[in-house]
Parts: C-alpha cells; sequence; structure tokens
C-alpha cells in the first residue's frame, strides 16, 4: 500500500518473510488425520508462540517514539471512558455488584496479561457494552430465582466460560475466523454502534428520573457539545488547515481535551454545579464495592446451579469467539503496514484465562474492545499526508490537487499497552479515584455518542445505503459499485440490517444472552447462503475479508477457500481498493470497524 | 455565467439591452453644473421609475411558478422568525413599547408598499436587528432624563428620519453606494452575524434568569438542536444524495420543518412541557402592546426634544443608507441572472415614507434586511446542478465528477413579496397570534444561532482566513489568493475586523447609536486608505464590487471610478470568479452577504 520505507528501525529481529510466515502453520500440504485441525491439540497455539517469540525483545526496544506516549495517552481514555460508562450502567442493573473498582481491576488485570504476554499486544482488551448486556441479563435471570447467588453464578460462568475458552484453543478452532468477511464484522460494528447510542440516551433518560429535569437538560446539553467538541477536533484532524503535527495534536488528544473541558464546565459555580448531576460513584480504593472479600467463594453454589451456568459460560465463549478476535483482526488490519506476525491461539488461550481469574474474584469479564481496537494501532501508526496532483485539463489551472494519506509504519510493541494498565492501576488509588468522581455522567453519554457514531458513520453499510441515495450522474465512473445493480446493493444491505436488527431487537429482551450466537449465525450465512444470492463478481465487490492482512492468515492456517470460489479470494475488496487508490487509507480515530 | 437559456418566459417586456440599461441615466458626458450630482434634484428617482414602470405587469404576470409559493413559505418564515425575535429582546429593553403587534405591523406596512411600489420589489423589507439596537439605545438615553417621552422622541427620530432620507434619495446620493465594494460589505455581514449570535446568547441567558434553570437548559438544548437541524437540511441540500427536487425540498423548507419540529417537541407532556419555557407574549390583535392609540401624540413634545431627535433622525439615515442599500444590492447582485433593472434612489424614497409611518405609528422602522434579503432572490432563483467531467490521467478511472452548480434564471415579480406581507397581516389576527404564543424563545435563539452563523461562516473574511491557515501544499495553484502574500492578506482581513470589533465593542454601550457612522467611515476608508497599503493587483484579488450587476449600476449613474485605478474595475473580484468557475455559483440558504 505504502512504497515509502517504514522509518522505525526494524533492529536485528528475524525477517519475516511471506513464505516463511505461510509455511509456518498449514494445513494445505496434510492428509489423513493431521489434516483435520480439531485433532492436532495445541499446534496453533505452539506455533503462535514460536513465530512471536523471537520478536519480545524489540516489543520493548522499538517503543521509544513519541508515538508510544500519544498512544498511552489516547487509549487510556478511550479505553477507560466507555468501560466507567458501561460500569455506570452495568451497576444500576446488578444490584451495585459491579462498581468502579471491579471495572478498573478488571481492565488492569487485562491490560497486564496481555501486554505482558499476548502474542498481540496491539488489542487492547477491556470492559465491553456487550459484556455490560450479559451480566446484566443474567442478573435480571437469577433475580426471579434467587439474588443472593448472583456472584457464585457469574463465577462459575467465567469457570465455565474459561474452559470452552482453552478447547476452541487447544482445538485451533481460532482458524475458523478466517472466514469473517466484512459482510458479519460491518454488521457486528454497525450492532455496537447502536447500543452504543442507545445507551447514551438511556443515560440521559437515568438523570431525567434520578436527578430530575434540570440535571436532565444540563446533562443533555453536556451530552452533545461534548460529541460535537470530539467530532470537530478530530475533523480538524482531517483537514488540511494548520501544520500537520499540530492538527495532528489535536485530533490525537481530542478526548482529552474535550473531556477535561466539559468536566471542568460541570463544576462552573452557578447554574452548572447547582444543577447537581450523577457523578461518577465511587468507593473505598482497592475493596470490591460490595462488602465481601476479592474472592468470591464460589464453592458456596449447590451443583444444580454450577451446572446452570455451563451454558451461559458457552455463550460466554461463543461472544467473546467473535468480538475478540474481530478485535486483534481489525487491529491488524491490512491498512497497517505491520512487520510483526499474529498469534489467534495463544491470545485466546490467555482470554479464558483472564476470563477465569475474572470470575473467581467477580469483576466483568474483559475481552478485545471493538469498536476501540483499532484505534490503538491507529494511534501508534506513522501517516504522512503526501499531496496528490492530478493533471487536469479543464479550466481550473492546469492541475487539482488533493491530501493523500499514507501510512508508512507502526510502532508495534507492548510497552503502549502496559504503561497504559499501569495508569489504570493508578486510577484505582484513592487520590485518582476522587479525580474520577468529578465526572458528570453526562460525558459518558457524550462518550457513548462519539464512539457509537464513530462506529456506524463510516461503517460499510452506511457507505453502500449512501451510494445508493447519491445521485446517479455525480458517482464517479470509475466507483466498483456501479458494476452492482442497485437492487442487489439494497439486498445486501438488507441481509445485514436484519442481522443487526435482531440483535438489537433480542438485546431489549430477556433472551438477550442468545445475541452471541446471532451474530455468529452471520459467518455461515455469508459462507453458504449468501453465494445463492449474488454471484461472484458481486462479492467481489460488496465483501472483503476482514483477515485480510499476510501476518494475520499466517496464524490462522492460510487464507480461506469459499465454497464456489477457487483461491482466488484475494479478489474481494475491489471497493476498499478503489478508495484507498483515491485517498489513501482512512485513519481510526474514534474507532470503527470500517477500514 | 450560466450559457443556458433562462426557462422563464420573459413575456413582452421591453428588451433590456446593455447600452440601454447603462446610458439611460448617466452623468458621464456633462459638464459643469449639470455633471454635480446632488444638484440634479430628483433625477435619478425619474429615472428609476422611468426604467422601472415599464416592468409593472410582467411582475404580475410572471410570478406564476412554483418558485413564487416556494419562496412565500421560506420567506415569511426567515423575515418573520429573526423579527419576532428581535421583538423579544426589544420588548424587554423598551419597557415593553414595542410588542409582537407592533413588529407584526411594521413588518406587514413594509411588506405592502415595497411589494406594491417599490422599484427592487426583490429586496425584503423588515425589522432588522440593527434597529433593535438603535431602539433600545435611545430608551437607555432617554430614561435619564424622562421615560415617559419615548415614544413621542421615537416618533419624532422617524420624522426627522423620513426627511434625511427624502434628501439623500432626492440629491442622488445613493450614487455613492457604487463605491461599496467587499471589504466593507463583508465587514458589515461579520458585525451583523456577531450580534446575531450574542443575542442568541442573550435570549438563552434571560431563559435561566426569568425562568430558572430547568427552562435555561432545555432551551439551550432546543436552539443547539434546531441549529444543528437546519444546518442538516441545508447540508442535504447542497449534497448530492437524492433526486435534485427532493432534496431541494428539504433544504427550501428548512425552517418550516425546524420550526414546526421543534414547537412540538416543545410541547410534549411531561419534563418538556413542565419546563416551563418562555413563549412569545402577545397582546389583544391589532391594538398596541401599550395602552395607547395607533397614532403617538407627536404634538406633545418640547420643541427641545424635538430638535434632540435630529441628530438620531440623521444617524437612522446614516444606518438605512448602508444597510438597506446593502441588502438591494446583494439581492441583485451578479451571480443571479436578474434581467430588470434596479431603482436605489425611488426605494430610499419610499424607505423614507415607511419611516415617517412608523414614527407617527410608533413601531419600528423597517428597513432591508442582511443577510436574509439574498435569500428571496435566491428562493426565486432555478438553480440547474450540472455535473463537470474533468478529464484526468491518473489511476482514479479516466475522469473525475464534480457537481457545479448554475443559476438559469429568476423568476422576478411582485407578488411574493406581495403575498408573503398579506401573510404577515394574518398572522396579526386573533387565533393566528395564538399559534405565535405556543412558540418558545429558544426556537429564536436557534434562528439567531443559525442565520448569524450563515453570515459569519461564509464570510469572505472567514474564506481569507482559511486560506491562510491552509498547508500551503493542498492549495490548488490556480487559486488567485497565491498571488497574494499572506501577510498582505492577513493585513487585508486585520482592517476588515478591526472594523468589525469597534461596531461590535460600541454596540455594547450607549454609544452604540453612533455605529452607523463607523460602518459608513469603511467606505472612504476602502477608497482612500487601502489603496496605499495595497497594489492594485493585490486588491483585485482580495476585493469585489458590491455593486457588480449591469442591471444595478445603470440605476447608480455608471460603475465607480476609484482614485489612482483606470476605468477597469472591472478588473475586481479574481477570487469570486475563480470560486465561480470551479463550483458555479454559491446558494444563500440561510442568508449571507458572501456571494
Amino acid at each position: 500500500m505504502s512504497s515509502a520505507t517504514p522509518s522505525i528501525p526494524d533492529g536485528d529481529s528475524p525477517p519475516l518473510t511471506r513464505e516463511k510466515s505461510s509455511m509456518s502453520y498449514t494445513y494445505d500440504n496434510l492428509t489423513g488425520w493431521k489434516s483435520v485441525r480439531v485433532l492436532r491439540i495445541g499446534r496453533g497455539m505452539f506455533h503462535d508462540v514460536k513465530r512471536r517469540l523471537p520478536y519480545y525483545w524489540s516489543d520493548i526496544r522499538d517503543a521509544w517514539t513519541y508515538r508510544t506516549i500519544a498512544s498511552i495517552i489516547r487509549m487510556y481514555f478511550v479505553n477507560m471512558l466507555p468501560a466507567i460508562a458501561y460500569t455506570l450502567d452495568m451497576n444500576r442493573r446488578t444490584g451495585q455488584f459491579y462498581g468502579i473498582n471491579e471495572a478498573l481491576f478488571s481492565s488492569a488485570l487485562a491490560a497486564m496479561v496481555f501486554s505482558l504476554l499476548a502474542a498481540q499486544p496491539l488489542t487492547i482488551v477491556g470492559i465491553t457494552g456487550l459484556i455490560s448486556l450479559f451480566n446484566y441479563t443474567i442478573y435480571d435471570i437469577i433475580i426471579i430465582y434467587n439474588p443472593s447467588i448472583y456472584p457464585q453464578f457469574m463465577c462459575w460462568v467465567g469457570i465455565w466460560g474459561a474452559i470452552f475458552h482453552w478447547i476452541v484453543a487447544l482445538c485451533n478452532m481460532c482458524d475458523y475466523m478466517r472466514y469473517v468477511t466484512d459482510f458479519s464484522s460491518e454488521a457486528f460494528g454497525f450492532y455496537v454502534g447502536t447500543i452504543y447510542i442507545s445507551k447514551g440516551i438511556e443515560e440521559l433518560i437515568s438523570e431525567f428520573t434520578s436527578r430530575g429535569p434540570t440535571a436532565g437538560y444540563m446533562s443533555t446539553m453536556i451530552a452533545i457539545l461534548y460529541f460535537l467538541t470530539i467530532w470537530a477536533l478530530e475533523g480538524i484532524g482531517s483537514s488540511t488547515i494548520w501544520r500537520p503535527g499540530f492538527r495532528g495534536l489535536l485530533a490525537d488528544y481530542a478526548y482529552v481535551i474535550a473531556t477535561i473541558f466539559w468536566v471542568g464546565f460541570s463544576h462552573i459555580p452557578g447554574p452548572l454545579k447547582a444543577a447537581d448531576v450523577t457523578r461518577v460513584p465511587i468507593s473505598k480504593a482497592f475493596y470490591p464495592t460490595q462488602p465481601r472479600s476479592w474472592v468470591v467463594p464460589f464453592w458456596d453454589l449447590s451443583a444444580k446451579w454450577v451446572f446452570a451456568a455451563l451454558p451461559f459460560g458457552f455463550l460466554i465463549m461463543l461472544l467473546f469467539y467473535y468480538d475478540h478476535n474481530v478485535s486483534s483482526l481489525t487491529a491488524q488490519a491490512r491498512q497497517f503496514p505491520l512487520k510483526k506476525p499474529a498469534g489467534f491461539h495463544w491470545d485466546f488461550f490467555l482470554l479464558g484465562c483472564t476470563t477465569f481469574i475474572s470470575g473467581v474474584v467477580g469483576i466483568p469479564f474483559p475481552n478485545g474492545l471493538v469498536p476501540q481496537a483499532p484505534v490503538h494501532t491507529d494511534s501508534l501508526t506513522v501517516y504522512e499526508t503526501d499531496v496528490r496532483v492530478i493533471p487536469s485539463e479543464e479550466g481550473e489551472g492546469a492541475e487539482i490537487r488533493r491530501p493523500i494519506v499514507n501510512a508508512t509504519a507502526v510502532v508495534e510493541q507492548r510497552v503502549s499497552h502496559f504503561v497504559m494498565g499501569l495508569a489504570i492501576i493508578g486510577t484505582m488509588t484513592g487520590p485518582l479515584l476522587i479525580v474520577l468522581h468529578t465526572m458528570p455522567s453526562a460525558v459518558f453519554a457524550g462518550v457513548f455518542f462519539i464512539v457509537g457514531w464513530g462506529s456506524i458513520g463510516s461503517n460499510g453499510i452506511m457507505n453502500k445505503a449512501l451510494h445508493v441515495l447519491q445521485e446517479d450522474r455525480f458517482i464517479q465512473r470509475a466507483e466498483p459499485l456501479m458494476k452492482v445493480r442497485n437492487r442487489k446493493i439494497l439486498l445486501w444491505i438488507a441481509c445485514q440490517l436484519i442481522g443487526v436488527a435482531a440483535c438489537v431487537a433480542i438485546s431489549e429482551t430477556i433472551a438477550a444472552i442468545g445475541f452471541p450466537v446471532l451474530i455468529i449465525a452471520l459467518i455461515p450465512f455469508r459462507v453458504w447462503i449468501i453465494p445463492k444470492w449474488f454471484s461472484q463478481d458481486e462479492i467481489s465487490v460488496l465483501d472483503d475479508m476482514t483477515a485480510d492482512n499476510e501476518a494475520v492468515l499466517s496464524s490462522l492456517g492460510g487464507a480461506p477457500r469459499f465454497p464456489g470460489e477457487g483461491r482466488e479470494v484475494r479478489e474481494h475488496g475491489l471497493e476498499r481498493r478503489y478508495s484507498e487508490q483515491k485517498r489513501g487509507v482512512s485513519r481510526q480515530r474514534a474507532g470503527s470497524i470500517h477500514r
């Protein structure tokens, strides 16, 4: 994609060639039981470690650049703000079992484990909206029977979940992630964005009901202005105003600037201070929110309930299988010029471990963050905005000038993830908890809006819908979507939106715990049903591999083989390649699953 | 500008050729006392009527198109909403002397007189923010002495103002408007926009102080959302989404849609209704707000005060000289393919008459609306968005497609202005006054924001500032501003902004009545000082004639002659011509003095 030489020294790490990476873990030339992936226990994990370990030292040595600092600050905000926001929601809806201390503990644990041990340290792991949804739906089910067993029950969900994680990791089943295409990952991103925005609205409604109309309207005002502030700052970042360095700073620290400003604003004495909005509820530092010890007495649960937790553990695994691995895929998408290889099996095993620990100590289960994971890689990427001069014959002078963004290198390391984890541990101490307590929940509603819109506004579904709505004569003739009839494009996004609508609808009911099944079901639907409705040419324009990076496929046992298609799956993604050719790569400011 | 043939039939009106229009009123070949404009009493007015009268029948006959209907609805909202908004402010600050009934009477009077009798029926006349500022500043002065004489004093201000108007009109002094360039009219637009936005903020602050924080925050929320609604709808109107007809509808009726929606929203039972925001205060239909008869007893004022009103009357004339005539200039700017000639002297005489009547009956003096006047012409213009295909050699296919907007014709008539006036008279009746009473003042704050931003966001000062901030390599090489050093551009906009800042500063003090002097002073500043600081080449890029339409100059005695320049003042406006060549004309959605 970029022809420039990366400016970050590669040190003396082993050179990664395409041959080597695709050869080290493959089933291509195997026959008999050796070609059956699930029977080759631990083969994927072994190769993941073998492939990645030689880079460990360079993961530390390569980190000493300014981009690492910018990344730490940006990710601290982008990770913590939604995590706290979800915790506010979860806290209300799980009888105050999960509080800020639990959320911080969980985020810190995940950051420590994954920054130190993961094969993919770029994937930021933390608390997502879906785990919050999952936890309070289980609470809604449990209180029908006996609210007091909720901690132990959740603990067993974690234990079973961990076991299923380990099975999946050992049996190399992450390999099937290579069949994930933008068909399902765009739908997932759209679903997550919808949940974010509706959570933001719920947060504001809760201000009205718990604090009265003055606090409600003030919170709504702050949430809207917070959204607009970040939107404007990131807009300036992608413009051609000011020097690249300065506008980059504005965009890098958009969350920092907006959060500090609007938190301060909410404390201005007078009507603002008097509105008495909800602020982040905190409790004693390092102690659980509830009066309990950190270890949940999981042995105090009757066998009936222990086994009742088993299907829930399976659903957790199913959710994380999709959510965590898609996070890793988007954090290592092809637009980022990555040089270090991936390791899905090993990381999924680690995720089982954090799920186990989280269950035992009674904290929310962390997993890879959609849509924030690619923001981490983005924050570490060295972008260069070049000018493209297009000779033109018509009256506007002799040329047209247009900016084109190139990603020249990524500072691939694990220090930013680790230091961000340390910052979270710092936040767990008393003085910083008090700083947290100054934050109005209105700011979190604003975070929900901006992150949610980041996931929807630039989503492929949205782009295709805009293409269909566009007046025909203004569409560039070279646009690949011109090759597909509008009727077929509409059918495509209708299939995606039905999936989104089903997930959103189920999320509002007690059946919400079943949503991972729906999401996972989109993968076989894409593999088996879609080719019956769309021609190969149409699919090659409309769809793209989510796992499209050479370094990624090396961990998934090579490129996928779709039924009815030849080996040439790389023909997918015409649309994306057209856009990249025209404008360069698109940045991942607020986080978006669409690349 | 447009090569297309206008689609509106021209009927059998006398054909207007450039020769004829520039010959009918000129001082070019005259010598002796005959060449002294002020001595040729009534010459301009006579030629205005003689030139325009033959088109009167076609002004009615040409009106029967859909554009006229769209124009009536749009202008009713764009005229009335700010008028009511200013009246809310004026009402509070003039001891409730001016109320809604006075504002409606004034707007209706102006619409009737100017739609039926004006030579320039496109210029919408009504209540502006500056007259509101003027009226309450006089109130601030008068209450120092004797508040009870305010009505009579304002009446005499109107009578003296009218006399000065008639003198100016009879002595052909509107001719000097041809020296107005974008240097001063941009500064004026920026000043007006600043006043609008600060009035919007004052409106919201007044909600906090008079109704408490709940009403205050809710009003702020509605004002922001109202702004965003119109901004988005007008954005869609200028995009290439949907069919041209549909997106045109959204933009045409943006104010209607947003106003109906947000007024309705403020009435939703529950916390919204309970917030009890300020709504438009109304009184008995057709009666003055104060218990008085419509005729102000102007004979009940001591001679001392009658003569004290004289300088204020002069300042009113000075304000209207600039404000009204600039309205007419922008409503008849070159970008509109107008065919019917202008008539500045006659209209200024009429303005004297409405000022006289307004004084006697005790209503605010109406005058030409900046920035709404060009919106009227815009609403009557038939735009065609064409596609321009630019052959390009580089990889993006063989071409680049870009929309280009052409104005093909203007439905020049007086029916839209007249029917809008009838609609205002209708609003004066009891039942419709009650509808008016449902409107929260928050909506008016939103109107202030969107109209104010319309005047600032697209202002030439803003464009030049953005050009300076732009990173050099992304600026198209054909851009005329590239020929001027950034230092000189900054000096230019600094001169403009110092003028704006002086006006804004004075507006906040009791010296506010003097601001017309400052605005008028920008014209000689431009004529005498600016050429000393800027070369002829620089001026030709940075400045442009505001009176640039052939049909307009015919009423102003021909093109101006700047000191130190040849006859070739048409060399001005390189910047605007470059932009038009590239994107076509820019539309006047929310109103802006910058063309």
